[in-house]
């Protein structure tokens, strides 16, 4: 990852100023020289631990490309992140976001197929919610001509992990059923879309009810969040389905793998679950950590079942897989071309209204993809505006959820 | 499955000669016209369980072919049905026996595709181990004509299963690792061959040392079965492997999930360390239970890994698969007329010496298949012969173990 400039954020500077030691001339110059609006992190907790600032901006390494960031994709784990509630959450202040799209505006050493002015998409870890992002080369994709930028930040994580998910863990194939929660989120859409190009498959999507007209014609078919969706499933399907895809956990993690046929596979690629209010709770997260039934593998072997888990930023950052990334995304890019998917983007959001976009993730009112749009002014508000910025003040400890009544009103489509 | 003349086995012929009740007359004719040799099961625990003894020749019903056998296939499975080591056993007395090869003898209504006379192999829930079987038509496959009834008998169970794992569950392709338990097995052994039908494949043998001569140039590495293979397979992949196929459960469940890259696949398909001797050990039993490893889902979502079971009987006779199974026979066969893969045939046995062959399995001094030859004369005993067959008598309680100074030797390769 890029080094920024000893993370001179706003924050990171005021410490130094009050600190003669550390030498805060070198710093104020360079943040003279390079600086660059960023969605912050403050901390974990609620909206208010978010707030864009300024911050010096990343120059990149060897092997790494600077990108001008267009637009950023916002997913459900970004909430996570802000609550704390991931495995070895970062040490804020912190900038969020995994992915983002733009144009290359420098590159480093061993960067051989990247110029600057292309049009890429890539993956980041962490750091992509902000005006500049530096990432390694082997995370970075060119953008077909015909994508927008705003679908490029809809496209890459969601389809990769669709993709990965149903062709790599799973194997996918005709005649086959897959099951789907959160159908209306972007990897949702993502998933339907795909399951489109194999012949004769059936999606069982699981949606709130508000979302069913938007996305009825993108799945076989519908139900409620709400209703008990097994015995729907077995009405249509008695024998259950080839492959359950499940962002949730808990319990739909049992209720899953009951409903997979023999040969099945159950994967799990989120913990939705676990949030259930603006901060992180420990009553959440252990329900759902409860929930989850301990598979027995020789359970498995009586029912002929699969069970798997996917994490594509892990498989990306952690398991170092991204050439089979990348073949993946080569592919996905052939199927773009042939206009046989297509991203599904909800909404558009300026960084400043990262806040009212996070709160429709968490409501569930997306359909497809959060983009938070880097050169979008901020819709003016229905009611007074308490969003933070590096300029409206420093408080750490506003009291959450007291943005519950305002809202910026209409988010663009 | 063929009904058996309401089971006169000679055991329940006795019963009803001394039970007037029962109208013996009907039974003696019926067995007068009709008998056939088979190894009967007559309750669950060692070896003097086993005997062969006249039963009554089943008919095939409609779906049915009837089979005048020549071959039989035993697996480490047959042991725990012997021990009632398996989920729901059957209520003895049962003729074991899940596979076999011979000629087709009759056929019942709805057969298409088979002719009496054709050389078929087939699946058949118990009753193999008979001179005469009846299983339904979606289980018979037609051999190649350079087949012996004995590679045939080899082929059926392990290759379908071997290759099932390989390309259904797991999705092996080139480059990838493959570790193997029991690499000396026919299981193991038709692993080792469809690995090498797809470039650039590493597989992890583990067997007995005694087996390492026979099977060294079937696999990549080798390793014996009491080192820490962990520790090996590390040294030589620090990785790990892309798909570990287990038969021995117990501990091996957590060594194998801690082996698997990611994206990797763990297989368990066996339960082989639950036989610890001739009978069933509730303390093996319980051991292994206890010691595999329950798998939570958050974990392999962290991990990005993925366990499976697979049981291919289970697959076949409950949850109806045949169809699949059948497609997975088609492959195979032509790999077979390929010449890119042969069943390895450990030995011949007459039905008369099953018990020395189920010993043979136990000690795991097998490499390949142990077939049972139905028109094989045992082999002169190099000891006195205690070996049960309906004619030396009827003994239910033998002492257990009492036949382990006595050998046939040689057993034919």
């Amino acid at each position: 990852m890029a080094k920024e400039g000893a993370d001179m954020t706003e924050e990171t500077q005021f410490m130094i100023d009050t600190n003669p030691g550390k030498e805060p001339e070198i710093v104020e110059s360079s943040c003279e020289a390079k600086e660059m609006r960023a969605v912050v992190l403050a901390g974990f907790g609620g909206l208010n631990k978010l707030r864009v600032t300024k911050k010096a901006m990343p120059e990149p390494q060897e092997g790494e490309v600077k990108i001008r960031v267009k637009a950023c994709g916002l997913n459900f784990l970004d909430l996570m992140v802000r609550q704390g509630s991931i495995d070895n959450p970062p040490k804020p202040p912190v900038v969020p976001g995994f992915e983002c799209s733009g144009i290359v505006e420098s590159v480093g050493e061993n960067t051989a197929g990247f110029e600057i002015g292309d049009r890429v998409m890539a993956f980041v870890n962490y750091n992509a919610w902000a005006e500049v992002v530096c990432t390694p080369a082997d995370f970075v994709y060119k953008m077909p001509e015909e994508m927008s930028f705003a679908e490029a930040a809809a496209f890459s994580l969601n389809f990769v992990a669709a993709y990965m998910m149903l062709f790599e863990v799973a194997n996918l194939r005709e005649g086959m059923s897959v099951l789907v929660h959160s159908a209306g989120g972007g990897v949702g859409q993502a998933v339907a879309q795909l399951c489109s190009t194999v012949p004769n498959v059936t999606v069982f999507g699981i949606a709130s009810c508000s979302k069913h007209a938007a996305i009825r014609d993108s799945v076989t078919h519908i139900f409620d969040r709400n209703v008990d969706y097994m015995q729907e499933v077995k009405k249509i399907s008695p024998e259950g389905v080839d492959i359950v895809l499940d962002c949730l956990c808990g319990e739909n993690t049992g209720k899953g793998l009951t409903l997979l046929r023999p040969l099945g596979t159950y994967i799990l690629y989120g913990a939705s679950n676990m949030v259930t209010g603006e901060t992180k709770s420990f009553f959440s997260f252990a329900k759902s950590w409860w929930q989850v039934e301990k598979v027995n593998p020789i359970k498995l072997y009586e029912e002929n079942k699969v069970i798997a888990g996917f994490s594509l930023l892990n498989l990306l950052f952690k398991h170092g897989k991204c050439s089979l990334v990348k073949s993946v995304m080569d592919k996905l890019l052939c199927l773009f071309e042939q206009k046989k998917i297509k991203p599904v983007v909800d909404s558009l959001w300026a960084l400043e209204e990262v806040k009212e976009a996070m709160q429709r993730i968490h409501d569930r009112g997306n359909v497809g993809k959060l983009i938070l749009d880097v050169e979008k002014s901020p819709t003016p508000l229905m009611a007074s505006d308490s969003t933070e910025t590096s300029e409206a003040g420093e408080e750490e400890e506003e009291p959450e959820g007291d943005n519950d009544s305002k809202e910026r009103m209409p988010f663009i489509h």
